[in-house]
């Protein structure tokens, strides 16, 4: 998956700048509004490789949607977490009779892994049903330690799960860095559920503008990184990433950026003495951050913001780098075990990202004031091209949990 | 109390059996769908007699309605739990100045425990208000240790008591098992509230395919009970009790049914050495179950789902058994002490029961869609006539709280 | 600010008398049923002094509006506690950068503390919106160790504060009580957030009926406090204070009443050996009590019942004295703490006039039944009479959050 630069953004997207403060909602905006639950037809990671071990199952919740995962002969089956009799979530006592099938716990609705047809019913073997309702199934992809589940209508092809990560870095960067999905590529991380509708989170991701609550950062005062107070634009835009069969996405051109260094008016300083740090950062869609060199030269961070419900998300932070032997990847496990982990993803750094956007649910969520009040700025221009992006690529909104029947 | 065998179903009653799912609600299923608090002009158990001891006042919510308890003179008396003044609860600092009247602990309304009628104010003997307001009251019977109220209209005669009850088990019945308001028997149990609408909680008590949940109950491997997968049906269907001044219910009938031994396609056996166990269970309105010669022969079980509120019951567990002296009460009551309740009523079984209806909870109860989208089979046949039985013979459905006048 | 004693009730509102409970709201009570977030344009006690110290910045919510205040050169600054750019709370996490400026932590929108403009922003020093945009600023006025806000409508002149505060005491009555806002009248003590809309805290204040709830606080029985029944009326009603320009409230007028020293119906008496307390209590606009002589003569007790969300207030409780040196001062202060603060406002007597309040919350704010199903009697008229009052002159209903636009 190589390709040239992307284009820089065409000059019919250009007045995208933070306007006026109108109250209102723009209408360009709606579709974006209404992305509450997330968006439909997409890929997104369901867990590390390691939750869920042979004949394990693990239930999880994306976009609102009840999703049962299970190993069997190290395959990664998903079929919809909810019985077609009663309705309960199937997980919640895992049942296991066979190695193709799945049980539900309550009354034995057995279901093909494969197809998630109804197979058999334990307490009553000859049952009319059989075969003839079931449970939907999804796409399911593992790779490099994660398992991807495609959120999508069932039936309905998938798109290569690359078109919904950041690309690889073209080969004319300056750094190489670990690209999630290539060879050779080591992925290490977590996972947690966190506050906070997963477009706040994935909107203050890339934020050139929210560097102020790293200042006091120990990934940043222990590295001494020079941290600028905020990003002046000399030249264009953001640079938006909008070709076909292609992920789309943003990202800042430090090319064209100047570094805060100083306000004088509120007598505050860049902090470290090293030079800004020039990483990198995109966001695409589905909501997959890209921070390119970062903790430091050499490895990148990929975070996703996958939503849970309405107000939560689940917060993957992961960690890649290119590892050629098994010597190298030791040395990175150690590493990210012993210092990363908790330094570059934890408490030293990534926590302070996790405070707003619990601090930004009440104003946005509680009746949508927030979406209509908002005060954007000029570093807001980021954040308009990736709203933008969503509403003209988003393959579909997730509806509203219940939505669907009952196993369909 | 006792009667011939009840008639069989009628065969105008004979296609009740599970259709297709059209994800909407059948039109004769809608009172059952709206019976969300209960039902109304039925008695229901409020509290056992040991918990409200002489002068003693209790503060219960049946249906929705706050209701206190207050014995006074060895009987009890039955009170909304609701001032008519300023609407405070009147159970929450137990008041009694007199033995013939219950005192709000805020302002003093004092009301007779007889009718209900305002009788005095602490603070204001004079009030024009004395004698011509009150709270409604409720009429109470104990027997065998429990205090029953009729949750009914005020100044509505009670159908008696034990037409809300499981009836006696007619005499050519192979086992002679304790009838709850027999002579000489005995009721030990206890109660607790539960999440889940009592409905779910009722279907889920004589429901015949549920036995898996209690395939590694403690109750079952230690007595080695014969615990077969499922039962399929040779002859007619399940038995509906429906016959004028009598209580209202269905069961399984055992000598029409084959016990489910094995499920060769998912090669599970039934568990257990001995024969499988032939309890006949029931159901009656407002939702008793009856489980005759359980845990052990010659012993009987009944529980009630006492709705609370939309999300919550209070399960009664009785055991009851005949004993003929104090010799034999003693015994009994030891043996339940030490073994029963834990073994039967709690770990050792029921508390596996408690488990499906909290999980069944969000699919009816958020937005009722489970109502719509369950999809049932054979085994549910007994369900459907449960609800059929509940359209049919409900003397009411319960209204949501706040439907009454303050104190009326 | 020294008046004649107010006028008495005029004729015209004599037949305010409760009267028979109809299950509806009477018309001209539908203002008061909707001042559920409280009263606008009216002041409201925010902080204690000593809870904000120089450079402090504390988060207040009053009326469902977050406020800022911000000690600065001594003299306390508040402003509305929403950065206009995302909606987020600015006081979650206290940034300072100049003396003249509040900056928002997340990026740096910076705000005069004198008029609320945007002075800067960190990130963007020079930011076209800078002084263009801002958020709303209060008008304090900080006294007697309390820091008052002025909850008003912006850019509205606020009435003076004395305004929304019971009145001095006329010189010719009995005990002369430290007015709060008094020469030489030393103010001590506590505010904490309770369960219940502000107006039923309001209301049980000065209530003449409920003083059953005391019957056995600590306060009543150490001090051997003569604590009537209640109390019946020989004259006139209570008195209201309605004139120009001057706290508008209610008092009870105990040269008109009778105590209740006895119920023979129901064999209770008046506490204590000492003869009944004829504290004066009054309630005055937007929610203070005043109880004179209390708990002690020559001390007094005010009561603010500050609006913070629909179920919950902060409820302020005061202990005022005058003191005309710092001996005086000083021995106060040691009373206040060793003895008053728990024996008058905590455990000894006001934590049983937090009861009622929870209490009364669900009847009258789930559906807002009580507001039309409660019955009254002849010992609220002045509850009557205060919600009249409130109907009559509030400068305003405070509307529910939201209802303003971010910042402004």
């Amino acid at each position: 998956m190589a390709r040239s630069k992307p284009k820089k953004a065409s000059s019919s997207e250009s007045h995208v700048a933070p306007g006026r403060r109108t109250g209102r909602i723009p209408t360009w905006m709606q579709p974006y509004v209404d992305a509450v639950w997330g968006l439909r037809n997409h890929w997104y990671p369901a867990a590390f490789s390691h939750e869920i071990a042979e004949d394990g199952i693990r239930g999880v919740t994306i976009g609102g949607e009840n999703i049962l995962l299970r190993r069997s002969r190290g395959k990664v089956h998903a079929l919809k977490d909810e019985c077609v009799h009663r309705g309960v979530r199937i997980s919640a006592k895992p049942t296991c009779l066979t190695k193709d099938t799945v049980t539900c716990w309550y009354h034995g609705f057995t279901y093909n892994l494969s197809d998630g047809k109804l197979f058999s019913i334990v307490a009553s073997p000859n049952e009319q049903l059989i075969g003839k309702v079931g449970i939907r199934t999804y796409v399911v992809e593992e790779t490099h330690g994660i398992i991807f589940i495609y959120l999508g209508d069932e039936g309905r092809k998938p798109q290569p799960l690359a078109q919904d990560l950041p690309p690889p870095v073209p080969d004319d960067y300056e750094h190489r860095t670990g690209y999630i999905l290539g060879k050779n590529v080591e992925v290490l991380g977590i996972h947690r559920k966190c506050v906070g509708n997963w477009r706040l989170a994935a909107e203050s991701g890339p934020d050139p503008g929210h560097v102020l609550v790293h200042r006091n950062s120990a990934l940043i005062l222990s590295q001494d990184i020079g941290l600028a107070l905020g990003e002046a634009r000399r030249g264009p835009k953001s640079i938006v990433v909008d070709e076909k069969d292609w992920p789309r996405g943003v990202y800042k051109d430090y090319d064209q950026m100047d570094f805060v260094m100083e306000n004088k008016e509120l007598n505050i300083k860049a902090r470290g003495t090293k030079a800004p740090v020039a990483v990198r950062v995109s966001l695409y869609l589905p909501g997959v951050l890209f921070v390119e060199n970062w903790p430091i030269y050499g490895m990148a961070q990929y975070e996703f913001y996958v939503p849970i419900d309405a107000h939560h998300h689940d917060y993957w932070q992961l960690l890649t780098k290119i590892c050629n032997n098994d010597e190298e990847r030791e040395e990175f496990r150690i590493r990210y075990k012993h210092a990363w982990e908790e330094l570059a993803l934890k408490s030293g750094f990534n926590d302070d990202d996790i405070f707003p956007r619990e601090a930004m649910e009440s104003f946005y969520e509680d009746n949508q004031r927030g979406w209509a009040q908002e005060q954007l700025f000029s570093l807001d221009e980021l954040t308009i091209r990736w709203r933008r992006l969503v509403v003209k690529y988003a393959r579909g909104l997730q509806p509203p949990p219940g939505s669907f029947p009952a196993g369909g």
